[in-house]
């Protein structure tokens, strides 16, 4: 399988050491040969058409920016989507910054990849919060798998549970903190008894919580993951619009103090089902399995059969996110192998 | 896919309901198409070569016992090793009642099936707890599947889970509350400040404890899972007799108070690691998400790269363990055609 990995930050680092430290056994294991033909970052790239050795995996991340300087494979200046439209792979690794104003230059780079034949895996929520549906659909048209692990949940698979071992049951309302800097924010105001301004300054101090904290706490990356969460598992075709958002501007210390008259605890909870489409705080009961502090994110399904099922996992990091691309990787391969028989 | 059904109680009946149910459902979303062509229950058994239709199921099931005194399909004193042996299917579903002692019934049942070719869902954890290694090799030998989902976790598909959703990782230890009983026990004994055996009488009435508690409270139960996850997932071949097992007999108020000094409460746990294989009461901080009340089961599966993930559900009742059945059947039928496509 080749591989054209599309920005080369803490996630794509973390790609290329997961695939080289984990290529031997993966092999062995799953007749999984991933080769990174090719790594796309702001100032050019780096090819090679047979595929680079973890060896040099390894050494391209050490010398750092910028990677087009690299004497035997470097391309300076030649962009991400020249890459994909030139270089011959089966896999684009989509792993550049998230934008939800207009998802790109993820979004581009996706179109491209599937014009042009390749499967994508992608950790971008942006050009899924924008237009899902429609790249679901181009997917489909072009013949090729897009698979988003990472982008919801973090390091906890919470997509395939919900389509893999659930798939005997209907899933009827998914419901969860998806988001671990909010949750850390709340849990902080709550145990520590301070203001919502003073929390979020701890969580900016602790790397929790971005200088810019809007996407985290006016609630638009959970919002981006219920959007993702409703297409994939509920079936249905919506987009950021379509989602009710309130963040979590609006918390005080006092309501706070007031839920835990009543064993609750508020939290930013994203919702759906077959009414409500929805990112607002919530207050949850503290013995609701859901009712995780810390940086943590839950998520309960409630399906017809099995009653309800929560999982709880840690927000994402890059190496959480990095394994996330690996699991679609080995899903596409899974798929492809099927299909090959059919 | 023709089915033999062996033991008729509540999880049983369950299966006959859930495929009648969702027959026109599954059959139009999964080209599943499942027949059950014969029930073996203590006194005898009904068959029906072309398959039961969800009425005729429905009668059976509201007749009640003895279903082999039924006027069209009965075959009173009929043994189900003699119907396994004789009537043509693809699948046994075993769920007759659990015996560590020796397996039996269902020990030669699952045998039976594999040696006349048929495949096997259960959800009896007696023989894996006994003889998993054994019967794993069985049923490869006879070309096979042994499916189980019902046995760990009830309505929580924690197998599926570790082995599907975590197939990109390395999973290095498993610890979880594997049995709902002593989980409300020893949380009732916390929150109402009861002894023990005040708890176990309570769990009594309410039907959530035996009246021979033995099998949960002594930490068999659980340890019969943890046999199973052990082999499962981190590939061991070990039997009931390799896990170290204390029960909840000995944990105190005292000792449960004790612990919330320290943020914490007691809680029986089965733990598989590389060095460890266990069943024992452990201190538990409340913050660990693995603490959950009442009858939930939870169980952390901690990975080398996707960190912890915890999975919290309801204990097995009878409608959620006949959803396993279903799961299950539907794995088996996807592995099937996978196979005759290679």
């Amino acid at each position: 399988m080749r591989i054209i990995l599309v920005g080369y930050g803490i996630v794509g680092k973390g790609v290329t050491t997961i695939l080289a430290r984990r290529y031997m056994e993966k092999a062995a294991s799953y007749g999984f040969n991933p080769k990174v033909v090719a790594i796309a970052d702001v100032d050019g790239a780096v090819i090679n058409d047979r595929g680079f050795s973890p060896e040099k995996l390894e050494e391209i991340k050490q010398k750092g920016y910028p990677i087009s300087a690299d004497g035997d494979f470097g391309h300076k200046g030649m962009s991400a989507l020249e890459v994909i439209e030139n270089v011959e792979a089966e896999v684009v690794v989509e792993v550049t910054p998230v934008n939800i104003k207009n998802a790109e230059p993820a979004l581009s780079h996706i179109t491209k990849a599937f014009k042009t034949g390749k499967h994508v895996v992608t950790t971008n929520k942006g050009p899924l919060a924008l237009a899902m549906p429609a790249l679901t659909e181009l997917a489909e048209h072009n013949n090729v798998f897009l698979r988003f692990s990472g982008t919801v949940g973090g390091g906890t698979p919470m997509l395939e549970f919900a389509k893999r071992c659930l798939s005997g049951d209907k899933i009827l309302r998914v419901q969860g903190i998806l988001n671990g800097t909010t949750n850390y924010i709340l849990s902080e105001m709550g145990q520590s008894s301070i203001s919502f301004q003073e929390a979020l300054s701890n969580a900016q101090k602790l790397g929790y919580a971005e200088r810019e904290p809007s996407m985290d706490i006016d609630g638009f990356d959970t919002a981006c993951k219920v959007v993702i969460l409703s297409n994939w598992i509920m079936g249905k075709k919506i987009t950021l619009k379509d989602v009710d958002i309130i963040g979590i501007r609006g918390v005080t210390l006092e309501m706070l103090k007031d839920a835990v008259k009543r064993n609750s605890t508020i939290k930013l909870i994203g919702t759906v089902d077959d009414n409500e489409v929805s990112v607002k705080p919530l207050e949850i009961p503290w013995a609701n399995p859901l009712c995780v502090s810390g940086v943590l994110n839950a998520v309960t399904f409630q399906t017809e059969y099995a009653a309800d099922q929560t999982l709880i996992g840690r927000g994402a990091g890059g190496i959480e996110t990095a394994n996330a691309v690996l699991r679609d990787l080995l899903d596409i391969r899974h798929k492809l192998a099927s299909k090959l028989l059919s």
